[in-house]
């Protein structure tokens, strides 16, 4: 094996984009990658029965198989991939879960694996019984069911949702050991399906005294977050479906605001008030959660989008390299103002970048997977992404993150809740031995 | 209400495009659809509190709600959205379930509600001990281990699955009486994520005298199909990944064949070989199961391609209208071939056609979903749908199609067995009552 890699090293130099390995998106579609196991010496066309031999008859394909269910869950071989939680005893606080991005592929989460943070555990909704109001600086209040809903117009789309606290362990002054989920997995990507907020507010008939509105959920804390009343007459939606099927319960079930690009606590879940209002109501999440203190003393409100942001899922902490060779590395972008339109990849710690392939079509305000091929010498490597949006806009080093926002040195608990919005490079480091671990670099 | 359903009556008869109701499908989006309650009457911007009281407190607003899992998964009050089972005793014979597309919406099936065939009940595979083999007329017989494959270049599309038997009971005589799931459920889309095979098959270096493949599963009975090598070298994929996750157990958990339009069956799943050779193998599945008795005893054979369908998904059977008023259309479309292009709603059986707004992006052999606003005036109609690919195909009458293809007077369960690739418009009779039932019109 060591020889055909090395053989083919030659032929693919000229594909290298980048230093340290990093090769052409377009390269090597045609060209040998030496991964997978040669079936013995020299077997060729003829010798077909000897490579079918060499495969192994497995249990599996002897006996009967499970019974179908009527809805499917992953495989009991696919149990480590599961959401972590920050709360797994149930106590009386807040319980958090975080999507396992290292463990998944493409451009969406999962129902199953969509982040989730709920306040006052999950609330058990009847849709039958759950009403939706549309009130104050309206000519007409008006109250929906599900089922009148379910009668409007809708529309699709797809949208990230991300906590403002997602990354939050980036703050730190020194590289948190963890990894992509517990760092970044409060962020979800899913296709919602509802009912466009500004046909419902139209019909209630806009007072234009009205610049804010205030959403209000049914959980225990009634839940309530000041939305510019702007971005409710943009791309607010009342999503009633989330890949496809209702809302899963964490998400909201049966109703969630969804504004695409604002900060997770904004899409205001179980959703069942919206008041207009002329000013915002200062609710303890704006003023008190949302407020992001910056050096001097200063600090930032109504700071309500997430900017862009990217990482590399694979390789990454706990998708160690078993052995030098060919490798494809493969990562989320996103934006909450719009499109990514450029993601640049670096193996030596950002010392040169290698233009990554997106996965097409790139949609707005949604993940975009990016790709690309890397052939690793075995040898200690850094390495990062760096996105670009439609605005552009794009993510900063950590070094000028910490000038315009500061960082922390108390307990990671602290971080968490008092810091948001970070969308710094992040860094993967690359031992010898093919272990990844969180770097600063 | 009544009398502003029929204020609204004269404003909007300028946007009907068919009769019956039809409206313009951008129609609407700023005018009121009186379908939501009205809060008290003559309330204005100056009882905003009078409007809030009338939100009954719920329970769930007053209570801890339930803890967060691992996996997320529907809410207790979506029990039943899920899969009708064919085989729900698990008896020794193949175990079908189906999509119910009448309670789903969006573009995506998610994983929990994809259909699934499987002839031997499921099998559990340990990925870890999975061997895919690539040999015959090539160069270079190879083993690939789930490990290697995850290290290749990937790519992600959506593709609808759909059985060759799915819509089967429409070669009825008689219209039978079942929903959309009963009907055609045997289809279902998912982004897929995994492996171009074209690039596997070249680093297996293609003999020349190869034109087809036989592709096995590793499945009790390891079913094996034959497959144009053309079709191998196209758009095929070796998918690993099913809308973020890997493959459910049902669908081929680790790892499955995707050929993008082709029929259900030929995407095997469990894969463990693909044998390249110089012709079809004849097997059961192709030359007994999917070959298609014609009039005057012909029968088509490696008919591989799923046409052009469509079918409305709300209103349908089990989907009834509770009232007179404004509803959206909904429903499904998609083709084989390629992108859908257009997709026509009839709300008189035929006799007039609006055109359904399709959901962007339309994405290449994957569903497409198209909607339609609709004002039903409480008198008996039929709803139909036809879609068009961009391809020049489009669907059938039924008429048309029995001419061509025939129709059989047995019993469901033989209709179920012989008879595939039906795609005949779906004709939907809404009564004076808002019932809605299968029909030919």
């Amino acid at each position: 094996m060591k020889e055909r890699v090395a053989g083919r090293d030659s032929q693919s130099s000229a594909d290298q984009v980048a230093d340290n390995g990093l090769l052409h998106r377009r390269a090597l579609v045609s060209k040998g990658l030496a991964v997978a196991g040669l079936v013995g010496a020299g077997l060729g066309p003829n010798s077909t029965g000897a490579a079918a031999e060499q495969l192994v008859e497995p249990p599996w394909g002897l006996q009967v198989g499970e019974d179908t269910p009527p809805y499917q869950t992953p495989s009991k071989f696919a149990k480590n991939i599961v959401r972590s939680l920050a709360n797994p005893k149930f106590e009386p606080r807040s319980s958090l879960s975080r999507t396992p991005h290292h463990l998944l592929e493409g451009t969406r989460t999962p129902n199953g694996l969509h982040f989730t943070i709920n306040h006052t555990g999950i609330p058990q909704i009847d849709p039958g019984q759950h009403r939706f109001l549309i009130h104050g600086l309206v000519k007409r209040p008006l109250i929906f069911t599900v089922d009148a809903l379910l009668r409007y117009p809708m529309i699709s789309r797809a949208a990230f949702v991300e906590c403002g606290g997602n990354s939050a362990p980036l703050f730190s002054p020194t590289p948190i050991q963890a990894d992509v989920q517990a760092l970044h997995g409060l962020s979800s990507c899913a296709e919602w399906t509802g009912v466009p907020l500004p046909l419902l507010l139209e019909e209630c008939g806009i007072d234009p005294r009205a610049k804010w509105f205030i959403a209000e959920g049914a959980d225990g804390p009634h839940l309530m977050r000041s939305v510019p009343l702007a971005k409710g007459l943009d791309d607010a939606m009342i999503a009633l479906y989330q890949n496809g099927e209702p809302l899963m319960p964490g998400n909201g079930f049966p109703m969630r605001l969804l504004l695409p690009g604002y900060e997770g606590n904004m899409n205001v879940k179980f959703l069942r008030r919206i008041k207009l209002v002329t000013g915002p109501a200062m609710s303890f999440w704006e003023s008190q959660v949302y407020t992001e203190p910056m050096p001097r003393g200063k600090s930032y409100n109504f700071d309500f989008l997430n900017e862009v942001k990217s990482f590399i899922t694979r390789p990454s902490p706990g998708r160690d390299l078993k052995q030098p060779g060919f490798y494809e590395i493969s990562g989320i972008a996103y934006s909450g103002k719009g499109k990514i339109t450029k993601v640049m990849v670096s193996a030596d710690g950002g010392k040169s970048w290698g233009e990554a392939g997106l996965q097409e079509p790139v949609p707005s305000k949604a993940f975009t997977r990016f790709r690309m091929p890397w052939r690793w010498d075995g040898r200690p490597v850094i390495l990062q992404s760096r996105a670009w949006d439609d605005h552009g806009s794009f993510q900063p080093t950590r070094a000028e993150f910490v000038a315009a926002r500061g960082q922390l040195d108390t307990a990671p608990s602290v971080l968490a809740f008092k810091n948001h919005h970070c969308n710094v490079i992040t860094s993967w480091a690359v031992d010898g031995h093919g272990k990844v671990t969180h770097a600063y670099a």
